[in-house]
């Protein structure tokens, strides 16, 4: 049985969705292969079976799910012998919380800083909707929002803090290995990686060598896209 | 063999220290009882045994121990009998997270909003101390740091988003029972209570009804607590 993913594909194949790269790094812990649909940000009829409109969607056998994080929680409950994405016990609510914090602090923060980029980055068909939805949503232009960087960037890097303190005692957000708080993160670097040349770490700061860690995970899978799609 | 809390103190016997009441939950929830010491902010010599400054500090048999995060481990560590503070797991990283989280994002902003109100309630002899460290911490007096509480009202609003998402399907943040991830965001709402009349939260907020839960936990012991030392 395959399992299929659908993600949002850019501009020369490029896929740098962070809430699809939650659900990519997701499927790799869990050891499954999965089948990548590209789906552009306008082509709502291509995932209208899920019910809505917004991707990563996974299908399962008979199982269709939509969100990242209920992505996620399908595959944590339904391969339960495979490595583990939250660790049991209070691991699932608190990566809920986490999950949660990243989107609203840290994703919200950075929106702003690339919308520009990405703006180039978007299929062509999707250029129009991506800058209409975006404008909408930040009472300003793509070019407003972006020359407010340098505010953002601040705000960024005091956000991130607690995240530094984790990573000053152990390799990953919650040990030894990765975890799906890892992905959640990760997803977000990746996304800015994949689609603005705008580098949001310094290379003393843990977190770039956490980020590191994580381009090189599962055969360096992140890596290896992210190079494809900035060399296509 | 007994415990003993060194709390801070302030005019009227108040307990209003957000790091104390994360240690009085965490020993309430491991079902310790203990002895509470309490200790002005100026009262250094009274803790120097403990090679630092600041309080909450617990003594427990030969065991010194300061910081609330390094005492709710400890308690963890040692009495792991007792119904568990972290869950287990990844519990504890994403605790530890979730306390650093709060300690910078939640009770950053909200030490400006009632800083005035706590000078009022510090013990006499500690007003000029908590005057002037405070002072030269915001760049500004207390009185005109209290004066942005719109500001930082609406920042706070915003913070608390991921918690409210957590909230919404379950009573308390890790699920059915309180965890130590509850106090540690507790002890902030605690010290507001005990220390303003400021009300930060509105009774249709998810959170209000759960810190009404936290007031009423282990026989209404926050509850009871912060009644006697309003009324003194």
């Amino acid at each position: 049985m395959t399992l299929k993913l659908y993600e949002l594909v850019g501009a020369g194949d490029r896929r740098f969705s962070p809430y699809c790269w939650r659900a990519r790094m997701a499927l790799a812990h869990k050891q499954l292969a999965a089948e990548f649909s590209p789906c552009k940000f306008t082509d709502k009829e291509l995932i209208a079976f899920s019910g809505q409109t917004k991707v990563p969607v996974l299908v399962d056998g008979d199982d269709v799910i939509s969100d990242s994080w209920a992505i996620a929680c399908h595959l944590e409950d339904k391969y339960r012998e495979r490595p583990s994405l939250f660790g049991g016990g209070y691991g699932r609510p608190l990566t809920k919380f986490f999950n949660s914090w990243v989107d609203s602090e840290i994703n919200a923060a950075l929106i702003r800083m690339v919308a520009r980029d990405i703006y180039d980055c978007v299929h062509p068909h999707d250029r129009d909707y991506f800058r209409s939805t975006r404008e909408a949503r930040f009472g300003c232009s793509l070019e407003q929002a972006q020359a407010e960087r340098p505010v953002y960037m601040e705000r960024l890097r005091q956000a991130l803090a607690p995240v530094r303190t984790l990573l000053e005692g152990q390799p990953y957000l919650c040990g030894e290995s990765p975890a799906y708080a890892d992905y959640v993160l990760f997803g977000t670097f990746q996304w800015v990686r994949c689609a603005s040349p705008l580098e949001v770490l310094e290379a003393t700061d843990p977190l770039y060598s956490w980020r590191e860690r994580l381009l090189n995970a599962f055969d360096a899978m992140a890596r290896r896209h992210s190079r494809l799609t900035r060399a296509a």
